[in-house]
């Protein structure tokens, strides 16, 4: 059967209510925010009187809601961590150990995400903060495959090979994905030691990564992020709440039922040759982007925000936005062709010369990976200066699953049809 | 000759005014912080009016004063994120080429810290969110005998073997050392990155280490971090801008002229088999530390700063805190075998079954490390039953120079006794 969140009337729920408010702006995602019921005995240093109405608490107690018709960490103001762990599952691994093991994966995530222990949770007080934390479920072919090999979206399964792919295995595919987000980086860490626990006799972990923007309290809340190439990254993205959002991101295409209220997922890890880009000059930056790195703005254009205007042209007759700009390339005519972005920047530390292993976590959301995402791929993949300098090192599809009510789990939708 | 900071009178400078500030407790540091001003041309999202003397502003425009008769980063209250750097300076590069190395890190040190791009920086809009950044440096042996060859410290060479250690020389050792610490992990990766290349000409990255706290804003100011283990973890701690702190950190002890307003550093790599801990009840957690797993109180007490009655009894007769308990062998009769503190934890991401290479920094700042640090890491060797789950993995030792004025470097005192 199938699930009817998407018609039964909705109780004015936090999720709903966080839809609601994020109409109004990004910065509207923190007011939506609630605080953690104090627990005064474990967390002393806290005072036992809620805060009053016009004091914002401590970013580390503020939640965000886990059960709703939509999973949580999509809409969400991004976070300042992520971490995003892929499980491959044990061969052993049939439906009925999936939902066991997706029942378990969402008992703790609720509990987590709302400041409380894991059910098994060796290290309690590392729960107390959740700052915002999230957890999101993807799931890869294999594990549709496992539970419904009838229902397994057109679009799940590796993108095409694009010739500027340098994929590596071990950053690439997985069956089950959990995004992990907070903007507390312990957090981060307790909650995916958690998790991975409650995931070891069901399979491993195929790869984790590791992701960071901004922290909390850096920048204006709304600020576009910039990625480790010093380039405004994420102007131009799909507005949660908007119209265009709820047909791009939540919308149905032709996805199957049980992905009602859920969506697609492409997490593509992007090495950086920060030294070579470091010997082009300003100019050379800008003109490959299409867009000032001192605010973002188009070429063509005074603020962030301007609509770029591909017509123009230099005095000598050139296109001001060259046909080989990242943002020429990536737009598309068609506006049925657009994604929501949700990347992080990833920076490993190593030894020797270059001291780092950097990049992009590229992550975004669409209805449809096939109609959405992989013809902005390929466009980019042809034509785009940027790939002098930029290399596709990891790639996996997944589709998120609707979130669910309490007393239920993540997935089962999959389970009921 | 020798400088003459401790006794030429101080302008009021920001260093001296955290100090001073800092005597009134951790959360005062923040209010020795500055507002960077603004450069409206290129942070176009933020509001160019200053911010109203009631208004803390941004914690990503918080600056801690780089120069100053001291280095920043140890009293600074810990920021988020810290990033160890430990550089092997080349073969060639003798007393000539380090003194230009080290203006260079200064000059970028210096800019970097207060929100502006490094010299040659090649994202200088990631420089404008400093976030309190410090950079400390510290100096090992290798680095000392080129410039001073008699002027090193007695206790600046690796530390005695200790019958626990699993030491890797890949994290291990190293002739000088940055300490990058930011409350945002972006302007850590950005700093780190900047300095790196200005290394590249004298040497090459040994080691690079990330560590993490508390977000800014997660918890209360001044709370005691806690380590993965879930342990509140340094409790009893040397107070900056205490008597105690000048001695046993400021001290000069037996140090060489160069070393005053300078201290001793030691950077240990501990890694944590969290599995087996996780075996362990709380119990028998609480007694292997000797504190309370909620609170951190000492088990013969209610509040987390509570002295320890190391006589008390159980009704049974035996010791209420262990003999083998961590606090009980961390603690020395000698009230001058006590070090300062400021370490993170680390987390790093690997696919498997654990999903973890985890544990902590330890991070501590005494005056002579030979007679602060060793006696109490011989007697924790000795015995400490959390040396079930520990080991050292990685261990160096810096001195760390004093700070500089403006149109100084810090290291110049090497260079000019």
């Amino acid at each position: 059967m199938e699930p009817d969140h998407g018609t039964r009337p909705r109780p004015p729920r936090r999720g709903a209510l966080t839809r609601r408010l994020l109409l109004g702006g990004a910065a509207a995602g923190a007011g939506a925010a609630t605080l953690v019921g104090a627990d005064a005995l474990l967390r002393s240093s806290r005072p036992d009187a809620p805060a009053p109405a016009d004091d914002p608490g401590l970013n580390g107690e503020r939640t965000v809601a886990f059960h709703g018709p939509r999973q949580a960490g999509i809409e969400t103001p991004p976070q300042a961590h992520a971490k995003f762990l892929a499980v491959d599952l044990a061969d052993d691994t049939g439906a009925e150990k999936v939902r066991r093991l997706l029942r378990l994966l969402t008992d703790d995530a609720a509990k987590l995400t709302q400041g409380q222990a894991a059910l098994a949770d060796s290290e309690p007080e590392l729960a107390f903060v959740p700052a915002r934390l999230t957890v999101t479920f993807g799931f890869g072919p294999g594990l549709v495959e496992r539970v419904a090999p009838d229902a397994v979206p057109s679009w799940l399964r590796p993108l095409p090979e694009f010739a500027t792919d340098r994929l590596r295995e071990e950053w690439s595919g997985g069956d089950l994905l959990l995004q992990i987000c907070s903007d507390d980086p312990l957090t981060v860490s307790h909650a995916a030691r958690m998790l991975s626990k409650d995931v070891r006799a069901f399979g491993g972990l195929r790869w984790a990564q590791d992701g960071f923007r901004r922290a909390h309290g850096s920048e204006a809340p709304g600020t576009t992020m910039r990625n480790l190439m010093g380039q405004v990254d994420g102007t131009v993205n799909l507005e949660p709440g908007s119209a265009d959002f709820e047909e791009l991101v939540w919308g149905r295409r032709d996805n199957p039922a049980w992905l009602r209220d859920g969506t697609g997922m492409v997490v593509r890890r992007i090495a950086m040759d920060l030294d070579t880009w470091d010997r082009l000059d300003r100019p050379g930056r800008e003109e490959a982007v299409g867009r000032r790195l001192a605010d973002g703005a188009p070429l063509t254009g005074e603020h962030e925000h301007d609509e770029p205007d591909f017509e123009a042209l230099t005095p000598l007759g050139f296109p001001r936005i060259a046909e080989y700009a990242h943002i020429r390339r990536a737009r598309s005519d068609d506006p049925a062709e657009r994604v929501f972005r949700r990347g992080y920047n990833y920076d490993v530390p190593v030894a020797g010369d270059a001291g780092q292993d950097a990049g992009l976590l590229f992550v975004s959301y669409q209805a449809d990976v096939e109609r959405q995402f992989v013809p902005i791929q390929r466009r980019l993949d042809e034509l785009d200066l940027l790939n002098e300098w930029i290399s596709p090192i990891g790639s996996a599809v997944f589709a998120v699953p609707p979130g669910c009510a309490e007393g239920g789990f993540v997935g089962e939708t999959l389970f009921e049809r």
